[in-house]
């Protein structure tokens, strides 16, 4: 039985260990998790005597995760809607433009640019949130709109490629995503069309926000260019359904289908994280001091 | 049997007064073509005394409108494979991006944007061709892929939202979009996503360039703010298969699905047409002086 339990154990570890190692390249957080709770099974499992207070061990840690995650999202959610009606001087109603799914559905709870919306949504400050399709897999269409309608926010989903036009009419007030990977100076990994969304965003001067937890930001990267993008499979343009439905695209076709694109600082008005929005003392300044934030903001060392 | 011809002739010529007036409000050509088959008619019917030659007539100017198309088609394809080389001061081949679909399934053969891509091939010197998916009806990954697989050009599709990436990466040389209407300054009215590829063209200093036959130029219209816009079903995104398909999108989101946007003259470098190139003396000027083009190139007066 001892020995089943550890041999469980092990190949709890193992998913652990494949998890860091084989998570999307820009997906820093879910990597760091699975480093978190492997390094908690060691430890439980060197000092306690029963198997089962491993997993005990293992459970409890994975909970306050969970709480810790909702948490972080509602500390984003507020301080970003505070922020943008600062930003607004409180004059209107805003209306929000958001890229694939950052919400209840891809985080543990709450959302992260999702969450900034809900929060503007209960102050009772949002006109409207505009979702994106979010080509090829359709994470906006699907997902994002669903939280849209099931949380009873006014909300219009839009193709990708109308964004501009929407823009252009002026029926946008800031642009929020999420980020799979902010690198220390700002730039940020995220699905792909963020960086084509934060151009629009530029031209018509509109403020482009990400908003994201601090375990998203890789210090150890100094730059997008360091990012390595994920590319997915063929099927994913030809085929409905993410790939799993009928074709609808000519055959014989080359395909390209990065899932991520990295906008780079330059583009991004602020990084809107749970220990609030870090700025760039100039607009147009290339880079965020992301490193000076966290240490004035935990008041511990990043080194 | 005559009163029979004469009233198939009035159902003809309705039907025409129909194309006319109903075809969508950015498509220029496709409502004059309608109103000179109708003048065709009418004059036919005034002057022959057998009803079945009015109808030769129209086919017979059908048909050289057609050779017509096709004739301009290829000279655009002409003017803007050789005006591209000379930009690019032959140094290398060129990679294009297209979107939509302006091949031989939009226009009566050859194409305009297409015909451009098909004369570099023809030339020897196209890398590759990109085209967009062009969301919600998805012409570039049924249409335009279809015809750049079936001519055997070397041919890539990405997702409408990669373009900006693609471009970051330095794959994209030419960006050439087809014309719904183009108006007296140059703005050009085309499918849902255009203008944000020109916005993206610019950020990477990549020439964005319009291929139209010169019956696309409306100058009635002195710039794009008084093109009507055609919104389309909510269905074409909500479902596959341009809304006849299965439901992919969350149920009860609403939906902005405006089929056209409009690009300003000063984003794009060049209208490339069958009487050559019209430029700008400065690339950043804000129009194109068409009407004097058109009288130059054609020697009449456009009034």
């Amino acid at each position: 039985m001892k020995s089943r339990v550890f041999s469980r154990l092990k190949s709890f570890a193992s998913c652990c260990n494949f998890m860091s190692i084989f998570s999307r390249p820009t997906a820093v957080n879910l990597s760091d998790a699975a480093i978190k709770l492997k390094e908690i099974i060691s430890k439980a499992a060197s000092t306690v005597t029963v198997p089962e207070s491993v997993f005990q061990a293992y459970i409890e840690a994975a909970e306050i995760m969970l709480d810790d995650d909702v948490a972080t999202n509602k500390a984003i959610g507020s301080h970003g809607a505070n922020f943008l009606q600062h930003q607004q001087n409180n004059s209107k109603r805003l209306s929000v433009l958001t890229h694939c799914n950052t919400g209840s559905l891809a985080t543990a709870g709450y959302g992260t640019a999702l969450g900034v919306i809900r929060a503007l949504h209960a102050q009772g400050v949002l006109e409207r949130a505009y979702c994106t399709e979010t080509r090829p897999f359709n994470q906006g269409s699907r997902l994002t709109a669903f939280e849209l309608v099931h949380e009873k926010i006014p909300a219009t989903l839009i193709a990708d490629s109308a964004a501009a036009a929407l823009m252009k009419e002026g029926r946008v007030d800031a642009v929020i995503v999420g980020a799979d990977r902010v690198t220390a100076n700002g730039d940020t990994a995220n699905k792909i069309g963020t960086y084509s969304l934060a151009l629009c965003a530029m031209h018509h001067h509109i403020p482009f926000y990400v908003a994201a937890p601090l375990t998203s930001v890789d210090l150890s990267l100094s730059s997008g260019q360091e990012i390595v993008i994920e590319e997915r499979s063929a099927k994913e343009l030809l085929h409905t359904r993410g790939g799993l439905g009928e074709q609808v695209a000519a055959s014989g076709i080359s395909v390209w289908n990065p899932a991520f694109d990295v906008t780079p600082a330059n583009l991004i008005a602020g990084i809107i994280t749970e220990k609030g929005v870090i700025t760039k003392n100039d607009m147009k300044d290339d880079a965020f001091d992301i490193k000076d934030f966290i240490e004035k903001a935990t008041g511990k060392s990043t080194v």
